[in-house]
């Protein structure tokens, strides 16, 4: 029997073999990826491959280093050249020889001096838009009297199997230079990523050129982040972020369409804003990467919808009302060139698509990252900011929604509410008796009944509450039983504590008293409340949707849910009951998202399908939205139960105002401090 | 029986269909091209149609408009609203209810300030690369969050039948405002012509656009030549011309390679001459065809190589030496705005595919627009410039090749040579007798010999001799025995005639005596002949390769080729016998190729198809090349006899130098003067 039995790992696919098969080949026949730069010429060195020796009784193959061809002079002199690590073949020259295991390593480094710098730990499989294909050109002949371009393509076509090239029209000036200098040898980067599925000719290179990188960029309306990696090992090279500078013309995105509303010029000068910003970015990360931003030949874009039109220079007027039009909300591909993004000429940028006006890419890119539909587990995504963005669902079926739960989750309408930065307060305790809050401020180490911490704040004041810090003062306020499960601060509970200020009709919560008094107020309660039942009430509207009482499983994006320590988000009835280990923060899952598209465009496939399916809830127009969002009013919900939070943490027992007490919470057990 | 015949005029397609199948549905089905704008709401008017009344024995059919339906309510508000013309029928809304013979008129008049003005009179069945699509869109809903564009992409598939378009970017940011300008009725300009054959969504209008024009320009080194079109009926609406400015950095072409390589910013300067000429041309045919340019959508050039090359901001180094490699010899898409064009934002160029190093855009025009490919008759094609381009063939098999004729036909190196321009002799005639010329001078209508020639040509003044008075003169000199079949001007002549003039070891001939000496000399006879020597061994060649002895057609392309006297051409052996009538100027055969290809894409791919098929033969590299020359330097040719020629006019009879004689000549009959 001349067929040997291979399996590839780690994608598990398999297939038989005759004797002599290149080891690349039957990994292309199986549709198992394998990066090539030079064409099967044993000079680039980005195939390699390892073989896993021993029983696979499982797959019934025995692997040995003795089923494969033996390392020929092409490896030999690779070897010699550049230098091939230990174990390593190269999958281009090595032939199947018998049943085998091969090992497909997730980046083959060829390149010594690129520094591995992963913006998260995970492995995404690849398959970019662009690849680098190496072909050795016809030189001009009298007698044939095809042009070099032509020539160029007809190698194409021989040698990597890329019919029908479309060109870009940049190339057409240099092409017979490069041919020249290259002495007719030549990388073409070939991107494939377009409605059509055809070979595009971007970028034309001199000799072998072994190297490509792309972008992958998150546009927050506050923070703007980049990641810069290698298209042929996948691995990042540098991470960076900036803030953006369109702030400067409207803290959230409801002011910056305003702005534009406003102003003739609005649009444009948020749109070179942001694009000068990127820019700056991108100089930024080549920098750090080592790299010139001429080879940078793709790039991901993501954000919210409001961020995707002022990007691309679409006005977003529309989104500032009902009924909240996209001027596109499908996939977006251009050159970013057409966009003023200064790469190589030819480099193309791919935007994710918009689930709905208020539900952008970014939205789509972190579904992407979590994989709610992937799963049969049903997942809720939220990404909190002026507008929430909530995504729920599983493999089966998959909802989405904005609510508009407004700017207090970020610190505006709070009386002492700030950003996140030094001097303000980030965590807060409010002892059960005593009532004594304790607290940490961003800059300082200690806790602020922790012994040098005056001297310490000293330095950056105390100046606020920033976001994460407001969810969990209200939190301890109503454990402590200060407020009722109806916001209402306990003007009765004065008698037990002077923090309880007393100002008009109402009462107040004094947290700290130094050179800025800072106090929590019925309004900022009121605000957070109003906040945290419109998300509800829209996480509520999607399980009505799906018919399901509750979630398995909750992922917090962006920064807020980076910073919020989930429990608390429970106790306020920010979000629905769910076994709090599997409530997390998923930071940067938009730009992990991004990532994902930049190296594997079966990703951008994925969700461009994904989206088209998500079913879109428009929170204004469901009748059963107010009711859910009077429910959520209270804390944590005036008829939801919270079972798996109860499991870790003991809820006051409802007291409506005017009752005596409130002594019932201040029993109860704390855990999990 | 409920199936009727119909036949479409002028195409012949023929089938059967149902009553009550819309005439546009039935033309569709046969692959019969009727324009519509408003997809069959009976509002653009463009799919008009007539019924041919009576018998049609030959193909079995009564056809009567008693057979369509009668007129309805959508044609009664068009005729209302616009005017219908007297039995014309709307083919959207009329239906097929009897056997019939439906006429397509080849330009369909809805704007009746359109003035005719047709380049030539050659009607080109259309099929152009761009269509316009009027469709009403659905408004935005909030339940069905679809961006608008997305919306705008789902009406054109439903109602066109357009599937995967891609999108250009400029579209993006301004799509919202024409939906709400159009009122959700909007046309959109979709071009299909790519390598993919997917559509494109190049421009979008508000309401009904029911027009779109396209250019055609032939990109010559002295003239560039500019037609403007509707895309929508096919007629040219204004014709237009200017001088290459790039005849300031270089006369001829091989002039201006040497400028590029002379001078670093050669390219570039010479590249915005052409391009700045072309968009004056532009602003010129709008002006005159009462345009906007922005409703420009498609345009079409042709050019020689080098032209071709500086158009598309290609160094054309590389032609001027051997191999003659092109930089791209297949036919090239871009956007108009990719080089400097300025047409609407989304208008598309296409560019003729060349055949060789020397045979260029503008000779493959010439030959889609003359056909030797679609023909029995063998076919030679010639245009004649710094370097003669030959095609020459039929449907079986064309071979084409260029030829270093330099620049003698175009009056350089000629002593009294000059351009084409008042004052010029363009006409010449020998009496056989007296040896005495009379001449036409260019801006005089007299001959010289007719009574008032003098006054009127001292406004000209009598400057030089143009292109084709060279030809002229010289058959005419070796006609009436001044010159021998060597071409040596005979000495002995001088016995005979005041006008033979010695100038040392050689002789030359004074055609005019007056302020200026206006002479022919010897070594102006010898230009001449090594020119025509060069053309006629190249003609041979192809011939050779084709095994043919004689040509059938013969076509002369180009300015000169309008000018020169086939019969002349003939005598002095630059052309082949051939019948006479069958020897033709195809002036503007390259700037009606670039028409075609601009009316129906279908003659692009016909050329493309052809040039891929045309055998190139490199003149340098074939061995009888030199003898053929040697054989062609006299006249009409050594070895080639002239039977259809000597039907016509009497050659001398053969003499050497040296010879008394000459009498020979003179005692024959001319004919057809």
């Amino acid at each position: 029997m001349t067929d040997h039995l291979v399996l590839f790992m780690p994608s598990g696919k398999r297939g038989r073999f005759a004797s002599g098969t290149p080891v690349i080949e039957a990994a292309r026949e199986l549709g198992v990826y394998v990066e090539s730069v030079c064409g099967g010429r044993a000079t680039c060195g980005r195939c390699q491959v390892s073989v896993q020796e021993g029983q696979f009784a499982k797959h019934g193959i025995t692997s040995s280093n003795d089923h494969i061809s033996p390392i020929g002079p092409k490896e030999e002199r690779y070897d010699r050249v550049r230098g091939l690590p230990e174990g390593r073949r190269l999958s281009c020259s090595a032939t199947i020889e018998g049943d085998l295991v091969i090992d497909i390593p997730q980046d083959t480094v060829v390149n010594a001096q690129v520094v591995r710098k992963e913006s998260d730990g995970r492995v995404i499989e690849r398959d970019p838009a662009v690849h680098m294909c190496y072909v050795e050109v016809e030189e001009p002949d009298m007698e044939k009297p095809l042009g070099d371009l032509d020539r160029l393509l007809v190698a194409l076509e021989k040698d990597w199997k890329l019919s029908r090239i479309e060109v870009d029209f940049h190339i057409l000036p240099r092409v017979q230079q490069i041919l020249r200098k290259g002495e007719w040898k030549v990388t073409a980067a070939i991107h494939k990523d377009e409605t059509d599925d055809l070979p595009r000719l971007v970028a034309l290179y001199p000799g072998l050129k072994n190297e490509a990188y792309g972008i992958a960029c998150d546009i927050g309306s506050t923070t703007i982040a980049m990641h810069l990696s290698s298209l042929l090992s996948g691995r990042t090279l540098a991470s960076s972020g900036t803030s953006n500078p369109q702030i400067r013309f409207g803290e959230d995105l409801m002011s910056r369409v305003s702005y534009v509303m406003m102003n003739p010029d609005g649009r444009e000068a948020m749109t070179n804003a942001v694009r000068d910003a990127i820019n700056g970015l991108v100089d930024k990360v080549a920098a750090e990467g080592g790299i010139d931003r001429e080879d940078i030949l793709d790039a991901v874009f993501v954000g919210n919808p409001v961020m995707h039109h002022l990007f691309l220079g679409i006005d977003p007027t529309e989104l500032g009302g009902a009924p909240f039009a996209l001027a596109a909300s499908g996939a977006q591909h251009m050159k970013a060139d057409e966009i003023g993004i200064h790469l190589n000429k030819g480099a193309r940028v791919y935007m994710l698509p918009c689930i709905a006006g208020h539900v952008g890419a970014d939205a789509a890119a972190a579904t992407l990252t979590e994989g709610p539909h992937r799963q049969d587990e049903q997942m809720l995504l939220v990404d909190i900011g002026t507008n929430a963005e909530i995504v729920l669902g599983n493999s089966a079926r998959t909802v989405a929604a904005s609510s508009p739960t407004g700017p207090a989750f970020e610190g505006a309408e709070i009386s002492s509410g700030q950003r996140a930065a030094p001097g303000a307060i980030e965590r807060v305790r409010i002892d059960l008796d005593t009532l004594e809050p304790r607290f940490r401020v961003i800059g300082v180490e200690q806790w602020s009944d922790e012994p040098g911490f005056a001297e310490a704040a000293e330095k950056t004041g105390i100046t606020g509450i920033c976001g994460s810090a407001i969810i969990e003062v209200v939190a301890e306020m109503f454990l402590a039983g200060i407020i009722s499960e109806d916001g209402v601060v306990d003007g009765a509970m004065a008698a037990r504590s002077p923090r309880i200020l007393e100002n008009g009709r109402t009462f107040s919560y004094l947290l700290h008293d130094g050179a800025q008094k800072i106090t929590v107020t019925q309004n900022d309660v009121r605000a957070i409340q109003l906040a945290k039942a419109a998300l509800y009430a829209g996480v509520k509207l999607l399980m009505d949707k799906l018919g399901i009482d509750h979630v398995d499983r909750i992922g917090l994006a962006g920064a807020f849910g980076t910073f919020i320590d989930p429990k608390y988000a429970m106790v306020l009835g920010l979000i629905p009951d769910c076994d709090l280990d599997k409530v997390k923060a998923v930071g940067n899952a938009a730009g992990t998202g991004a990532r994902m598209c930049l190296l594997n465009r079966g990703y951008r496939r994925e969700i461009e399908e994904t989206v088209r399916k998500i079913e879109k809830i428009e929170t204004a127009l469901e009748p059963k939205f107010q009711e859910h969002f009077v429910y959520a009013m209270a804390m944590p919900n005036k008829v939801d139960s919270f079972p798996n939070l109860e499991k870790v943490i003991a809820l006051p027992e409802k007291k409506a105002m005017g009752d005596a007490g409130g002594e019932g919470g201040r029993r109860r057990r704390r855990s999990r401090e």
